[in-house]
């Protein structure tokens, strides 16, 4: 860390925050701090920082919290806005992809997941309340084995995405319960439909520290037009991702750095359906090897091939 | 930087998420965040930090917004516990030693400040609730100009400490309004003089997060007793500081690192003076030079020589 060197504050200073980890201190933990400490204060020395400039960040720290409740993580957001989300998850999909024995670690929920998804079965729609603009589409697939292509039968698919007013249902008192989120199982040939509509670009919320930052580094809030996902099946590595819309503005500069080319779907015009204009075919490939544990997900965006 | 050399994680990624910010980000902030993100992203590199890992600092930083008010600053306590105030203190104080024009900065207060403290007539006792185990205190000194030796008159010195049940009178129901807390001016020839107790150590809050990680990190939470002063004077460089008894334990392990040498001072037995046993003179050097606005504070520890 030639960081560390030739700055002019004391120099022991680092190494004896570290040094009072006691004994007991989990490795792992030990570890992380021993790094965090360092970089943190790096950072401090390296841009010689005031207290008046910690404590606007202890400020905005404190106000993620209190913004924070069981709809809304704005900590997390703050993360996503500065790319560190995006960073943990390409960090941890490697790690797993690396090491298939591996336990499977949970992953990227985003902050709009909501756990009671409601189970319907495939072909219904979970576009519930009218919105401006929308677009219908029958989204459909198939789920198989990456391996062996295998088919697979009662993989669970967990849906949302924001409706073209930019908010997700529990945002919009004027959404009906589950709009825009739901659940779905795969049938016998591993097989899910839906209907939906297509996503549009959306900005991230923009009234709390998340978007005082973004205001403060001159960037826009928006994010893609996108649809969230979660895939799990018994046996195989958990799923979570986002779709990608390629006819989308903010591709390039999504606010929170989540794109990635993998990624990208084209919805296409469908025929003979009076519900839709447009559908979208995404094919799901399951890793195996894994021990799923209930609830628990991992970040594998590249074992989706998608959009054909 | 060499960390950010040799992972094998996307090596782009940092420089991308640095150059989003836009053309009308203030300087000042655009060299802090273009600092800070590579530190972050490269601890999360160095430690192949996972999604579970990231979340659950998320989740301690939501909590500490959480539990903060106008009583209490997690966020500042999370801070401290990795020594993070001091150091910014200690540049900060140096910035504004090096640049004797420069405006002056604002500086830490601790997280148990109150702006409402009552000016009182020298020779008063801030002691109002009786404590178990208290030392009474006569604490007194003179103000000065550092470089002229005169006496400053009309100085500001606020004072607050916690009692010897570790908890300041904000933090406890059963202390009156305004114990161990007061404000003081000094008089014609730069004297102020009161009454308190001598402080003990106490636990900065385990309830919290800032707790947690300390008994994650198997450390303890105690701070070496200290009171804390800020001493204002218009025209001089604002102080604001703690001192400590030189007799206290945690003086080489104060859980957030404040301690200085020339910050550790003695109580001495006091004689004829049925209200005290025990004394403290602490003379207070102020720096001029400085443009005093109202209500901004500097920390300036060096600037005091007390205990004489």
């Amino acid at each position: 860390m030639p960081e560390t060197n030739g700055h002019r504050f004391d120099p022991g200073f680092t190494q004896s925050v570290v040094d009072a980890m006691g004994p007991n201190t989990p490795e792992r933990l030990r570890f992380i701090m021993s790094r965090l400490i360092p970089h943190i204060h790096d950072f401090a020395r390296e841009v010689e920082l005031t207290v008046d400039e910690w404590m606007a960040g202890v400020k905005l720290i404190n106000w993620a919290g209190q913004m924070s409740d069981e709809r809304r993580n704005e900590g997390q957001l703050v993360c996503d806005v500065i790319g560190l989300e995006s960073l943990v998850d390409e960090i941890t999909y490697k790690k797993a992809s690396e090491a298939a024995d591996v336990a499977t670690q949970s992953a990227i929920l985003g902050p709009f997941f909501q756990e009671d998804n409601k189970l319907s079965e495939n072909g219904a729609s979970i576009y519930l309340t009218e919105a401006k603009g929308a677009e219908v589409v029958y989204m459909y697939g198939r789920v198989t084995d990456a391996q062996t292509k295998a088919p697979l039968a009662n993989a669970t698919i967990d849906v949302w995405q924001a409706s073209t007013n930019g908010l997700y249902q529990q945002q919009d008192k004027d959404q009906a319960q589950h709009n825009l989120r739901g659940k779905f199982k795969t049938d016998a040939d591993g097989n899910y439909a839906f209907y939906t509509i297509r996503p549009t670009p959306y900005p991230v919320p923009f009234d709390g520290p998340a978007g005082k930052l973004l205001k403060l580094m001159d960037r826009h809030p928006y994010r893609p037009a996108h649809i969230h996902l979660i895939v799990l099946k018994d046996g195989y590595k958990p799923i979570t991702t986002q779709i990608f819309d390629k006819g989308s503005d903010y591709l390039t500069n999504d606010s929170v750095f989540a794109v990635k080319d993998s990624l990208v779907v084209e919805f296409v015009p469908r025929k003979d359906d009076a519900k839709a204009k447009l559908e979208l075919r995404y094919d799901i490939h399951m890793g195996g090897a894994a021990s799923s544990k209930g609830g628990e997900t991992a970040s594998a965006p590249a074992l989706i091939n998608g959009n054909h």
